[in-house]
């Protein structure tokens, strides 16, 4: 049933051209293998994620190692079903609000400076991003091995995500026309 | 005014083919998404962007984040117009002759072994790969959204850059036929 | 002579489908940049590229800068010619076994914690699914200025490789439709 969230027409062109030979004149579509659970790369995630998607280009987000942690529920403090996944969970707290960067952390001093800053320039948090991505459709996948690995269930991870995929579903997208970055 | 930069042909092919369907027999470009800021990155992303252009490979280079400061002027000590920005500008000197390694930077002494290894082995600075690469054409295009937070005005960038863009030029060039590399 | 490793056809599909024009119908291939050494991602690595090779796409692995250092055999302790370079070997211990994560590293715990964690859940491990990306065509291509700057021979390097190959080999692969990642 994992493949069934990659094939949902979520963002359908309205038009499609007719194709002379299929795999040609697909429409790209995006691809974001995010990979990093650090501030600064979720913010460029869920900024490329969301003019993505208002643009009208098909956009999923891979989300795989550090990164799943971002797209764990920001109320939960402890994951994990052993205690070494649930020691992994309280030395890196998960949830999208809790990122650090990574570099200059200063003990939480340089987010709170950055997080001011942006604000100050208008430019949206990473969970107002990543709630307007969702709205505008984007598909959030989380890894399967990494859920396995650190011990984190459905329920842990915010509203809205696709059923978990391995990483077979992510060499198909990168070889039919998605374009991918990895973050 | 942002697309102007992007449009213009620097490095125009000389015998264009005819194209049966538009958007596919364009030429591929290449677009490196220079996102960090670290020496060896900045490094890595030189070689790249300046071996691409001398192939005739229409080559941009959009610059963002930690990347910026990269592309500031080596003379600039502190940059920024509120205190917050000034203190990011100090505590990480910009300027692309004053990149630190990522790990084993140990005070400096890491990327100073790093360039002595590298002039040893007749492979160029990331500031001559730099003018090198602005040579033969590779556009340097800035974040907009980073030069607002970081508090940074056009005159304190290096020469010869284009106008600042948003994320939609980037996602734009991804989906027509502009190969990435998010480095 | 670097290009003949390129051109092998080490994965040949079966069957080839009729060009209408050469560049656009060759099936996509997909190519790994390779930068990193730590562990984490010299995991993502390896899973990509031997999921990729079991599901029929010619794969090859670019191993550049920090990543070439996962490359060399296992039981090498000090590579490199002059005090440099072996400084810089003693410091960042080669071989794919040997490789730290990026963060929570902990003198060797977190690697332990993630080691067993992925054993618990059939995860195999870097260097098992190097063998299994190998056994599968996989190639890999050392960078050949990382090569020099590192002062690594090719006897340092683990069986099987192909030969090295500079910047010029990887924009022409990413030019003609070979999918990139920069991990």
């Amino acid at each position: 049933m994992t493949t069934a969230t990659m094939d949902a027409p979520v963002i359908a062109p309205a038009v499609q051209p007719v194709p002379e030979t299929a795999a040609e004149v697909r429409p790209k579509e995006f691809l974001i293998i995010n990979y990093s659970g650090d501030l600064e790369k979720i913010w460029a995630s869920m900024i490329m994620a969301s003019t993505s998607a208002a643009m009208g280009v098909r956009t999923r987000v891979f989300v795989t190692f550090w990164g799943l942690q971002a797209f764990v529920k920001d109320d939960r403090r402890v994951t994990g079903q052993n205690w070494m996944q649930k020691m992994l969970a309280v030395m890196q707290r998960p949830g999208i609000s809790h990122r650090k960067l990574s570099k200059m952390d200063f003990f939480g001093m340089g987010p709170w400076m950055m997080r001011k800053l942006a604000a100050q320039y208008h430019v949206a948090s990473p969970k107002e991003l990543l709630e307007a991505a969702q709205a505008m459709g984007v598909e959030f996948i989380p890894c399967q091995m990494t859920m396995d690995m650190f011990g984190l269930k459905p329920e842990d991870m915010i509203e809205g995500m696709g059923e978990p995929v391995g990483a077979a579903t992510v060499i198909g997208l990168l070889t039919e026309d998605s374009v991918p970055l990895f973050i």
